[in-house]
């Protein structure tokens, strides 16, 4: 049918009852009608998972009873998902995100990509050689003024980049919820499944891939310390790290789940030889830049002038504010766009500045595991690079 | 099917190619997946509004030549659509509105109601006979934070009302757009279309409505003046207003289209005994708490100990910011749980802070024909109220 | 004494104990090192004004019973006073400024000038008739960004002024304080001292004069209403007043002294063809200009590139915030530097950014007395121009 | 004579023609009216100096060709100076403040106290002994909304300290301007004058002070990286560093004086418990309290129930900004206060949040050169601690 032609036909994994993540992710699927949520397994509880699912519209036969039964079923339908969205906890995203793509289907993964690097690179692989799309949900770096931040460092708009000053730092677990039941603080301070440096895979990584994104720089060496700020607490939630980019340029990361009072507080600044860029996620439609005459210029979303990266995700226009769910709608835009010109038999588009990939994903473990280790060795300046 | 039934069944009349708000007003219903779109009209163009429906997934059969034709047809068929979005230039809502309330159809109509006093009381009395949902789309009242103002204002939270400071002063009309062939400046600079008194149809509405809905007052009395500020225009594009409220209090309304630089300019300030409001359209998810001693309180959509009418519009939470397309959600989610009753036969919910309807919609132009009027005497005071 | 030939002599009148003015005054004086403070009255009790006097250093026999007996004595010794600062309350103006003018000493004069146009008049004919120099405290337009925004629109950077909103809406008498002893908000709410109109008197001229300052225009016709906010008070509180201006632009002014929560709530947004000024009092260092593309440029004082309006009046850079005190210092500078050109028998400088005269004065007066007029006529449009 | 009674004879060496740093001193003696400045050596050019000093009313004969001279005589007149003020490069600290110290004079110095930690703690000692008053101008601890943060702390408003972020941030020397002859930048950039840890000299004492005059806390251990970022530069213009504070939190320090288009860059973050507060150099009369739920609160210099250490350091009042020379202005005056105890035979007042002194000059230096060794270490953990 005409339809569904325009519409990735799509399923998911985790994301049921109580997950906020997985309704941002299917509100980032609708916002542009460019998918169909048809099959999915929402819950490990069984009854739960068809309760929900059925909510959701999805067809009985389509809810299954676990991802490998989804993957196998979906992958023999001639109407089966193209893609499969999984907002599980972190160390399920390994053998999920594997049965999906040995199945040629793509994947749109929550961050971070897994919690080893071996099971990061693993994936790249088999995403490599299947062919199959791989996506990572770092929406941050999807929001428009994001875009333009990256664009106007390309574009050498602040000249050599010098110093990058990037920080995660939300107050959301200042208090011990996990002592009270909180379900997702109970999960991300569970060293087993949120790991013992649960701040850097959850929040860490998040600036991590930011900075790379709007700066196109890596982070070569790292020098870090992890703590615990909320007594009690059996994971590190800070974390302070020292960087080394691949130009030369010095920059710090800050990562914390405790900083009481923090709305969000994502905020990357980069400073270049002749203007400094400053971002934050409390008031995403603008971005500042910093001159050398110590005037500021505000630019808005919508506004005139922006690059073309900006304006291709604004969908309304000046003054009109877009947040989250946008910025997640973005991201799943790009994907299904990609898969349109894959079923349209067309080639990739190249495009420098889209959505994070299976490669995204691997430096990401591999970062957090030489914040990891700089952590071990009391601090000592610590290779973070990956040839890849 | 099960499916549907948490779904209300809408048609679209306008927002075809080029049309922004009907995009708006389609990403409004999508967003919570409280909608199907299965009908519409969507251009005067009989092959363009085909075209664009069809992209838009809808049934051939369902893409009418007219708005009479779509109200007959879908009146009668036994799927047909429950409700209408009425999104066309502002000249066009009351014969279209008519036609479906006519039917019975609930009508989701974008503001200003109509331009005509008698043509808005019209549509109200029809609405009430009818008993159909009538729904306006000042949706700048449906965000989080304005809904957490209008709770504060009626929990006494700023002690009586004194003083109120509205304006929605934009600056996108401040180059002769029209001049220029810019399509949206076309219609509301020709003063057949737009109305005279343009600027106030347009962006006045939206800043009484909102001065009405945050504070619970009417405006009793009003002193104006409109003017034009870009040389050679052919309506009004700036409008001062003084206002006397229904409780004493004194007011001021600007309404401006032409406020260079300006993103969006909404701004809404409630002064009263004990405390002060200050919301801002540019930054929709926070809310500023003045107090005697000279101290600020940010207010932060997504925090603890909110209103419960600003939690249940908040779909992420703190820290993730929600913005225009979301506002139109909120509206657009409100009338289908108001739908959804009434299909279920149960009562109208008592909601004190819901929708606007067709009454605001009554009340919006009665204050645009009183400022036209003192405008026309010279400023005099002039009678606003309307017993309705 | 070759130290003295660089300080200008300069006496008090008023200024006493818990005067909070008199003291900004004298750190006015103080900071750039400008004046010696000789002579004074500083309460109508001798006993009070001796003690305040001895302790601000001042010789015995120059600390007066009376301003008459202080212009007279002054005048006659060798090593007189050159200027007199009044810092009184307003009725007491015209009759001590004129003592001062007859013997030929300049005056430094709080504002408003007078409380009535005919003793405005007065001074401001006196004043030109013995060319003595009469400087008005409006220290608001000494702010050295104020001074850049001037110098922009003389510079016309932002096109052909279309718009103007300026608002000076105090929070510091939201409560009754009159009827708790507070001393300035006894006399300001005394009709017999602060007059009906005080918040006219008081902030509306502080508003209108630097919308004159920043703009180049003049008020030419008015509508206006008063209005009490705080039950039980014998002055009008609140003031809204549309207007026209000498270019034909439109304006509003927004006066008020019981707005509950702010800060000082001195504002002035100036909207151009090509651009808008936004100033506010509470971060006066700044200056944000925004643009027809929607982007906002925030000029910092100390900055490079800025006019030499702004620059001449910096005196710590880029960063180091310059506030109240500065701006007062500014402007008993700028008189410094007119009497010692005096002095030096040097032609007066030719400045149109300087300080603001009785000229000034008076056509603030006018204003306040056509806001009264407009308020009696029922806000009827009300001549407030005036040939001088 | 009774009107020197109360103002403190001072004298200054260092901060003639073009030496900002100096007229902000002179500012910050005059504004509260608690000095006369009485003698001087400005400038190693005796002609210069002494034309300088001319200009500012200096008697000839205390105008001296170096400050061994004038404390010498100084000394020995009965009207001798009783304070000296230090505006001189770092590496002339110690010999100038020794030669005062010995004669009994007490010393007001720029920061930092010296260049070595030795020469560091032979002023403290020698002040120590010989009971001199000694103060470091650290004006920034002396901003009211400072004290109010500092009060806050101790008060438990934060509840336990968890983590600090302390940044001085500057701009001014992003390009190399000690190439283009800036006389600042030359000694600053100068390894023999400004040290080759310039950075942290200048600006990273400052924030360092300032974290431990808000939070009471010490320094006990650093990681740090040095590095330049303008090429060609001579000495480290960049350096970041991870903190162990005394109470077991961790924080982070970075300083920069070529942050491309930040304006002055001085800003903290105290995180704690159940709050966390924020105050920026930018907008000082302004501290942000952030709380657990997600909400702010902005406190206002002036505002009411404010800390008495606020209040006392507020001149004009809510609404009414003050700046860098009212801190200065504030630390002088605080100086002025103990001197004059001293002089009245009074005890020293027992003030926790005074003025810096000596002993946290030689913490300051302590922590430079940690910073250094540390980096000379390749970042490792460095002890930073004193026992003084």
């Amino acid at each position: 049918m005409q339809v569904e032609s325009s519409r990735i036909r799509i399923g998911m994994v985790g994301g049921g009852p109580g997950a906020n993540i997985g309704e941002s992710h299917r509100m980032g699927m609708r916002l542009d009608d460019r998918y169909s949520l048809l099959a999915g397994v929402f819950s490990r509880d069984q009854e739960r998972s068809r309760a929900f699912g059925h909510a959701l519209g999805i067809a009985p036969d389509r809810l299954y009873p676990d991802y490998r039964a989804m993957a196998e079923a979906e992958a023999q339908r001639p109407d089966g998902i193209e893609a499969v969205s999984i907002v599980t906890t972190n160390e399920t995203h390994h053998p999920i995100a594997r049965a999906f793509l040995e199945k040629g289907i793509a994947v749109i993964c929550d961050k971070p990509l897994t919690v080893r690097l071996d099971d990061a690179l693993d994936l790249y692989r088999l995403a490599r050689d299947t062919g199959a799309i791989f996506a990572l949900t770092h929406n941050y770096s999807a929001y428009a003024m994001v875009r333009q931040a990256a664009r106007m460092v390309r574009d050498n708009s602040l000249g050599t980049v010098r110093v990058v000053q990037v920080e995660h730092a939300s107050g959301w677990a200042s208090e011990p919820l996990e002592q009270q039941g909180h379900k997702q603080a109970l999960w991300r301070t569970d060293p087993a499944i949120g790991g013992e440096a649960s701040v850097v895979y959850d929040l860490g990584t998040h600036a991590h891939q930011l900075l790379r994104y709007v700066t196109g720089l890596e982070v070569t060496e790292l020098s870090a310390e992890m703590s615990t700020l909320v007594p009690g607490r059996r994971v590190y939630d800070n974390a302070q790290v020292a960087l080394r980019l691949s130009n030369g340029a010095r920059g710090s990361l800050w990562a914390c789940m405790a900083a009481t009072g923090q709305e969000h507080g994502l905020r990357i600044r980069v400073f270049g030889e002749t203007a400094s860029l400053d971002w934050r996620h409390e008031e995403p439609h603008h971005l500042a830049v910093r001159y050398l005459d110590g005037s500021t210029r505000i630019l808005a979303q919508g506004g005139n002038g922006l690059a073309t990266d900006a304006q291709r995700v604004t969908r309304v226009g000046l003054g009109h504010p877009e947040g989250f769910i946008e910025s997640m709608a973005n991201l799943y835009t790009d994907v299904a766009e990609a898969l349109l010109r894959r079923r349209a038999g067309q080639p990739d588009a190249v495009e420098d500045l889209g959505y994070p990939t299976a490669r995204d994903g691997v430096i990401g473990i591999r970062f957090v595991e030489a914040v990891a280790a700089s952590h071990a060795g009391s601090g000592r300046w610590t290779d973070a690079s990956i040839d890849i």
